[in-house]
């Protein structure tokens, strides 16, 4: 009725369908963005910010890959900051305060403005599976849509069922109504379906404020962005403000203990562990006397605030009375309450690396139905879904990251491989090659796939093979130029470091802990080179260098574990029928059914003896 | 919990919860905001407009009380037009195409902006009744909130029910959740509630248009605004497009009749009959082939599009089907198909004249929720709703505007009068004395007032004076300026208009129909003059010279019925007591409890003997 049949349909519209549908259009696939209310396509349903710690790399990522994700947040941020620079740079991370309202805007205009994609604004009540295979979607208004491919991106929508102390109203975000009919339907089509739980913090009057008895935490000096396309730096930054919490917060917020739905029973699923309520906080870490919030704006013009931190399915009297004893909250008039909402997903051990589901072909999961938290790890994999259901209708190879290549790669094969039993949320401790996962070097990862995948365009591929040219030629210079103690002393010993006695490489000084690119820019035949240079070509040189061991140390490493990568098991092998295999390595793999020998070893449970028996099995 | 007692809490953040919280908030009360999504507080639900014929004088008058709507129209404006230009001034009426996502982000930040009003985000479930006075509401979250007075705005949400063909669904708006609980507490209360319907057409993919084939219609060239505050004119426009349906159109539309809830008994509760469905046209008007459709841009920069004209609840596949064959909609993609919705309301002649009901003391009603259709009626009724629960609760005197003073006026005393049956619209037929009644003097009618409530400030007041002032020293200019046959006759024979052979004063020219004071400006001894005056003070002169005899002859109308309008009819007089009245007119009038013997004759089924009756008992 609606149209011919669409060769993707992407059900949802937050960060993992927008991004799903970008991605599909963009490679020329017919896409539609079926959600439930278009005012509403995408929301930042919690914190008003991009980023962070091992997030803001997977937004590079998804930049470099020509998703939209990074162009957004730079359009509609209002503060920059780049996250753990005192530590190396593979900790370094960028993360924005955005606007809330603007982020919204922008991503609908963004995807108005993408050829090839069609909005309908309806419920997804149902799939069309014919022969084990997704054909197309009904919605609540019995419209049938066909399609080659779903990609299902439905967040907290799925039965939604939010909690406020001991109140539960259905709801996929408080306001809006929730969405049903999808998991019943797969679960009668055989997948394992969950239950997982998240929350949100109050949102307050900024005007009933004291900022004075805060401590202001301001954007960069030199602000820099997510995005390696022209994308505007801010001009103009907002501040954010840190308080903490105190043991008199603390006990009023205990005093709802007993109509928590946290601690009497009445949520049982898992919320993200890293992402805890403040109840949860209190309780866990009984010894600590404070808990650090952050107050922060929720767009350039609008005074509400989010309450970073104070995440709570408390009674609202409670979250309201606990927060009046915040330095600075004494007067807080509370917008929305925070709240706990429940909803349904889909263990991740069911999906391929493509993000397709072993059980459904051309069905794919983005987001939080795959169990994972997070704005970004909800877009990493909407990309990653939209460009394989892409490729899958149009007879392409699959499209997959390595764990070498990428966090996004990382993300779904930990997904898929060790499945979660709580919200999966990114930490550059899940990379075991985080120093070569850099957010500066992103572009250098991935801007050459999306290339080849149709996604980048020959002047994205350009540039970067500028950057690595010219960044080589830096770092050539860098190490051929001496210089001699007497030039090179005094700079040392400003900082307290050793002085030399004969002349050195000035790659050699950059290694020592304290030495930096603009140090050595004192010396004047070092500056008279490096000044031609941008900032971006320079940290580019400067990593290379410093970290020249670490880097080849860990690509080793990688040479070693693709050879285990390149050992690929059969799609049907029988893992029961090797006996010497422990049980729980049977059940695991015969569930998992991993593509290579490794990653069999990643799965949980399964043993480096067990590996062996599948390596002499496969003759190696 | 949430706070000390409100002064006011305003139920409900479209046209008339945002005007209502508004004004009671500027006029100092203590006001508090409930919304069921702090995301779409001034959501316009259908059309991207505001005003139109008797529309933009409402508009205009909110805006010359000190009411918020002209403001965020003007400053979310995509085109202005004042319709029906070439009719009297009576008919002028403003209307703007607007920006959907900027007019609801304007009406937010500008209700961020004033002092006294506070958010809260929840649903109103119930209210707080002790002694037949509200003394609060309860949330969905069960929170109390306790408050002097309570204003009612539910909107479409009260039981809402959204049919396309024969599919419902609940809802307020189409993807947003509806409310309960109001109603059924309202009736157990005493209150009469009834079911309305309303609609809203197809909003379609800009994209997928050919403009080509349609008939452009521009905005004015000369941009005026609704706003007497110094909002900014439009210096660009988009335009909106004119096309129309067919008799293919009409045969195809048909064939979804059996399917559609308006015509197979499904629905039963009466929509508006001034905007009807593309159905109910086709209907009602079986020998037109055509029906004008307008197409209009939703925004500056979405490619949304809503097709005005083609409001319809036909199942979907039928509404696509038949908008295909109109012209440049052939190869049309649909966003979100019409759909029409019912939903609960409280027949008005339960309302006081400040829309205080009769039953519940310091509960007011505003909105749809009294049966009226429209935002620039709900948003009127919602600013005389707010004035009155300030003034009420700050033992102030009621804040009524008489049918002479403002079209507020009429609409509300033609609600608490007549009640109605289905959807009230406001027409310029309905003012007896819409001469008086113009967007051009809303200010000079009602800037004072506002001033004395407290919701203009000085200058507001000083500017309407220096307006006043001014266009009379140019009246008295134009009718003591004598004008020479040689000098006027070659205007008037250039026009073919009759010449004169002696002098006349310039202001008697002007009441000839096609002479006006642009064209006397050929004059230099009158340019000379006129020249250092506005075009609104121009405007306001010539008005008042052309029509001076009929201005004065309402005038004297008005004075006539307000002798009747003094008659004030006690507020516990018994009318069964009087047994020469007839039965209806008893029923009736004790049923609305006419303030004034002018209220009780304006009441359907009063007739002159009946008012006779009252006069001679009421010893007049």
């Amino acid at each position: 009725m609606i149209s011919d049949t669409y060769d993707v349909i992407v059900v949802g519209a937050g960060h993992a369908g927008c991004e799903a549908a970008a991605a599909a259009a963009n490679l020329g696939s017919k896409t539609l963005l079926v959600t439930m209310n278009m005012q509403t396509i995408g929301q930042m349903s919690c914190n008003p910010a991009m980023g962070g710690i091992a997030k803001g790399q997977i937004v590079r990522e998804i930049d470099a890959m020509g998703g939209y994700s990074g162009i957004i947040a730079d359009k509609s941020a209002i503060q920059f900051k780049m996250l753990n620079l005192s530590k190396g740079p593979a900790m370094w991370s960028p993360r924005t305060q955005n606007d809330r309202m603007l982020f919204a805007e922008e991503w609908r205009l963004a995807l108005e403005n993408t050829p090839n994609l069609d909005f309908f604004q309806d419920m997804v009540k149902q799939l069309i599976v014919e022969n084990n295979k997704v054909t197309g979607v009904i919605t609540s208004l019995g419209i049938e849509i066909k399609s080659k491919s779903v990609v299902l991106t439905n967040g907290t929508f799925l039965n939604g069922l939010i909690h406020v102390g001991d109140k539960q109203l259905g709801g996929g975000r408080m306001g809006e109504p929730r969405a049903y009919g999808i998991t019943e339907q797969l679960v009668s089509l055989g997948f394992e379906a969950g239950r997982m739980k998240t929350g949100t913090p109050p949102r307050v009057d900024g005007r009933s404020l004291d900022y004075s008895k805060m401590e202001e935490q301001k954007g960069d000096e030199k602000p820099q962005k997510f995005s390696y396309t022209d994308t505007p730096k801010l001009t103009k930054q907002l501040s954010c403000h840190i308080v903490y919490t105190n043991e008199t917060v603390h006990d009023i917020l205990r005093e709802g203990f007993d109509r928590s739905p946290m601690f009497n029973g009445t949520i049982q699923s898992l919320g993200p562990r890293y992402c805890p309520s403040i109840e949860d906080k209190i309780n866990r870490f009984a010894e600590r006397t404070r808990h650090q919030l952050f107050v922060e704006p929720e767009g350039w013009r609008t005074v509400e605030i989010y309450v970073n931190g104070f995440s709570s399915s408390l009674p609202e009297d409670v979250q309201i009375k606990a927060m009046k004893h915040i330095p600075g909250f004494e007067n807080v008039k509370v917008f929305r309450p925070g709240y706990a909402i429940e909803y349904d997903y889909f263990p991740p051990t069911q999906l391929k690396h493509t993000l397709e589901t072993k059980l459904i072909d051309n069905l794919y999961f983005a987001g939080q139905i795959n169990g994972t938290t997070g704005y970004e790890e909800a877009a990493g994999q909407g990309l990653i879904a939209g460009i394989n259901a892409h490729n899958k209708v149009h007879d392409k190879e699959d499209f997959i990251l390595n764990r070498d290549e990428a966090y996004i790669g990382v993300l779904i094969d930990d997904l898929i491989t060790k499945g979660t039993e709580e919200p999966y949320r990114m930490f550059t401790s899940r990379a075991e090659y985080r120093l070569l996962l850099r957010q500066d070097n992103a572009d250098i990862r991935l801007t050459e796939k999306a290339y080849h995948l149709g996604l980048a365009k020959e002047d994205r591929l350009r540039k970067v093979e500028t950057k690595v040219t010219k960044s080589q030629e830096l770092e050539i210079f860098l190490r051929e130029t001496s210089l001699k103690p007497g030039i090179i002393n005094p700079i040392l010993e400003s900082i307290d470091s050793n002085p030399v006695d004969q002349a050195y490489r000035a790659a050699q000084f950059l290694t020592r802990p304290n030495i930096t690119l603009d140090k050595l820019d004192a010396i004047d035949t070092i500056s008279e080179f490096t000044s031609q240079y941008e900032d971006e070509i320079r940290e580019q040189a400067e990593i290379n260098i410093k970290y020249k061991g670490y880097i080849e140390k860990e690509k080793e490493n990688v040479a070693k574990l693709n050879r285990l990568e390149n050992i690929k098991i059969p799609e049907d092998f029988d893992y029961k029928s090797l006996s010497s295999l422990s049980s729980e390595a049977k059940q695991k793999m015969s569930n998992v059914r991993p593509k290579t020998i490794a990653q069999a070893g990643r799965i949980s449970g399964v043993s480096p003896a067990d590996i062996n028996v599948l390596l002499v099995y496969l003759g190696r």
